[in-house]
């Protein structure tokens, strides 16, 4: 959460995105690298930001990476680096001498060198270990023992701890001393012994305290914190939903082992949106972040096993128009209705359940409660039915030249609507009770269900209605 | 940005969320209300973070509201009540005392202040607006006047600024000083005599700086900052990139008028996330925070719109099936294949548009190239097709007991699925390119326009296969 590099020269002009700003520094970079200007580098990446220089230098032919990258100074060539796309950390490693990458790798946050490490091949990961100085091969090992996406892998190990009897202006002098080395100094953590988490305060407690106070008098003994266990949504809510700017993790003896920055926490809340959003549209969720990244094939696999399901659910439908074709056979212009007949049903159905999984992500439909929701839904599935009727029933009235196709149609609309709804919200609902990802039963798939359902109430509607004017 | 009134006492325990801690907290709050047990509610409370405060209170039944919002110390009843729903605002507004609510009013932040007054009647609001101090009254009328999601209506007009003659010492004082009064206290503004901005430096640059040091010369002359009339999602993405915990706003003339801090831009990027994944639900995006609490006639408006668009151009399909029936009366058959077909291109199609849209809000397709990425997505569509067709029409033939509806089947699965991936990433393109809302052009859409497309494709593939059999 670094403050103090900031780029981009104040202009009151339209505000360009860090996008255009690292496109032009990227045409400025290659010019005066392949014409060997290494002053002009310099100057020119001075006020840039590091994640727009960490573009910039993505953006380069490889042959020019690791030479722009050598041309920064250390400090911010390891800041520049964390914010590297994986794919270009990897080919820097390959290019750069082997005491260059070990003191690349040692001067990262651990944190960062976890998700670095994660992506390497596992016999580059054991190399690098071995080199690491004994205490960030320890605090490296203890990450990379955390489940993914849990507290512990989302953590730093770098946060500045006090004790209860330190005066304010003592720990004013730990927070002096400590700073270069922390991800951030404006949570403070109090810890006793044997490092049990006994209180916080922020540095603006520890600015505005009387100088001669304890800590102990001074910091917040009522601590919001996680486990290192704990899913990496529910910290990214609990920083949400306190306005935090960091949250302590502790292990299970209650020992404080790092904390979460407000940062890593928005990124989270991204990747989360962008999963319940591919889930929506039966994209496999995956590694979202290089998915404009992977192979075509790679793109497929993703996809491919959601359109199998889906179209063995299609083929019940199919089946069941099969079955019931004697009534198609006497009017055939009862099949030109299906399509908007199921596709009426879908869109129902995906309104409610993309509410409703939508309101689980935000937890605001726990407020509401369950039951109440989904019998809201139905309400409304059946509401919007009637709605539609006005609308499609004359319109099938006068395509059928006569009241049989429009009386099906308009029966079987009210039926697939509220049946849709219902079943939109409540299997979403369902599995979550269960406790499996309520993204599961997203839109397509409650589309293609109520797909089989409407089309076997429209055919049997037809039929009935065809045998009782019959008769 | 509060980090000082920490609540929920450390438990090494499965961690509970927020919103389990209120409903327990409620509770209790409301057996004790009920037997006047006033002393236990304060020491109840003490622990209590004011967001959970706020959600039990706007639990409680409406009588006892009020009576629990005044036994909240003074500023813990302004924190309490910046957390609360605006429904819960509003009627407490109307059960406090005159005095009580303008002096709520006076001490609440801008930003907060004028997030309730967008929900309140407007005589209210004048009323409100005539008795409060002059430089609140000044403050509030300024920011109504920005438009609503954009910089200045996400600022906050508390900030500390710093001039570059201040020495670090001097400055700490400032700092000290006014803490009690500022959002934040980690991000300081230099500004010059015209209130220009002309640098910034972090808390931390000012707390590990030489005391003797002027700020002119330790702080940072690069700044990103944006205008007061910069989308909120434009802010957000700013904060997001550079991992700021505030970002400062600047009218036409430069000036510093306010800033934006982290945890406002979190719901920003919430709120986005919950349009995006409306949008692809067909479910018209709007006040989403309310949701779930609007009442059904209200849910029914805001989903009939995009039903009546994709039931019309459902009416298409219908219109295309109906004038090309004459293949359907000699083999009925082929209508039940018509919603795998079409399910299969709505699928696909989805998958490509959601892919599309994600990656326009995240801001990483513009990284890839946009014709690049229909590109792929034409492939990708073409090759899902090849996989389907080894699953269907082995289905199809059998179905058919014989070649006709099979080979019709395969080959207008291979147009469908091509046509549909190529739609639903050029279309949102297309959306983008045009300065509209590529979510506009989500799933649900697609997948309708998709269906016309490929049932005519279909029955005219059938008719020729038909006609060149009988030739």
């Amino acid at each position: 959460m670094n403050q103090g590099g900031i780029g981009a020269p104040i202009d009151g002009e339209a505000s360009v995105t860090g996008a255009q700003i690292a496109e032009v520094v990227t045409q400025q970079l290659e010019a005066m690298l392949s014409a060997g200007n290494y002053d002009g580098v310099k100057t020119l990446l001075k006020p840039v930001q590091p994640v727009d220089i960490a573009e910039s230098i993505g953006n380069l032919p490889l042959i020019l990476q690791a030479l722009a990258f050598r041309l920064l100074s250390k400090n911010e060539a390891i800041e520049v680096y964390e914010y590297l796309d994986p794919a270009v950390q990897q080919s820097l490693l390959d290019r750069l001498r082997s005491g260059e990458v070990l003191e690349l790798v040692e001067r990262m946050s651990p944190d960062d060198r976890v998700r670095l490490f994660d992506e390497l091949p596992a016999k580059v990961v054991r190399r690098l270990l071995a080199e690491l100085s004994p205490d960030e091969r320890r605090v490296t090992a203890e990450l990379l023992g955390y489940e993914a996406e849990t507290a512990g892998r989302l953590m730093t190990t770098e946060f500045i701890d006090l004790k209860e009897f330190h005066t304010a202006v003592e720990a004013l002098k730990i927070v002096r001393r400590r700073a270069p080395y922390t991800e951030t100094i404006y949570s403070l953590y109090v810890t006793d012994r044997e490092r049990h988490l006994t209180g916080i305060l922020s540095l603006r407690d520890l600015v505005t305290a009387d100088p001669e106070s304890r800590i102990g008098d001074v910091m917040t003994r009522e601590v919001v914190n996680v486990q290192t266990d704990t899913d990496q949504e529910e910290v990214a809510r609990a920083i949400q939903r306190y306005d935090f700017l960091a949250l302590p993790v502790v292990d299970r003896e209650k020992r404080l082992v790092g904390i979460v920055t407000v940062d890593d926490v928005i990124d989270v809340i991204e990747q989360e949106a962008t999963r319940d959003i591919y889930a929506a549209g039966a994209v496999q969720a995956g590694d979202e972040d290089d998915y404009f990244q992977s192979n075509l094939f790679a793109v497929a696999r993703r996809r491919v096993v959601w359109l199998v399901v889906l179209v063995l659910a299609n083929g019940l439908t199919t089946k069941v128009i099969a079955t019931n074709d004697d009534v198609l056979k006497q009017v055939v212009l009862l099949a030109a209705f299906i399509p908007l007949l199921i596709g009426t049903g879908g869109n129902v159905g995906a309104q409610s359940s993309t509410v409703v999984i939508r309101g689980l992500s935000t937890q605001r439909i726990q407020t509401l409660g369950l039951l109440k929701a989904v019998f809201r839904e139905t309400i409304a599935g059946a509401l919007l039915g009637l709605l539609m009727l006005l609308i499609v029933v004359p319109f099938a009235w006068w395509q059928g030249q006569g009241p049989l196709v429009g009386t099906a149609v308009g029966i079987s609309l009210m039926c697939i609507t509220t049946l849709a709804a219902t079943a939109g919200a409540s299997l979403p609902l369902l599995f979550h009770r269960m406790g499996l990802d309520p993204a599961l039963m997203s839109a397509p798939f409650i589309t293609t269900a109520t797909d089989v359902a409407g089309v076997w109430i429209y055919l049997k509607t037809a039929s009935w209605l065809l045998s009782s004017m019959a008769n």
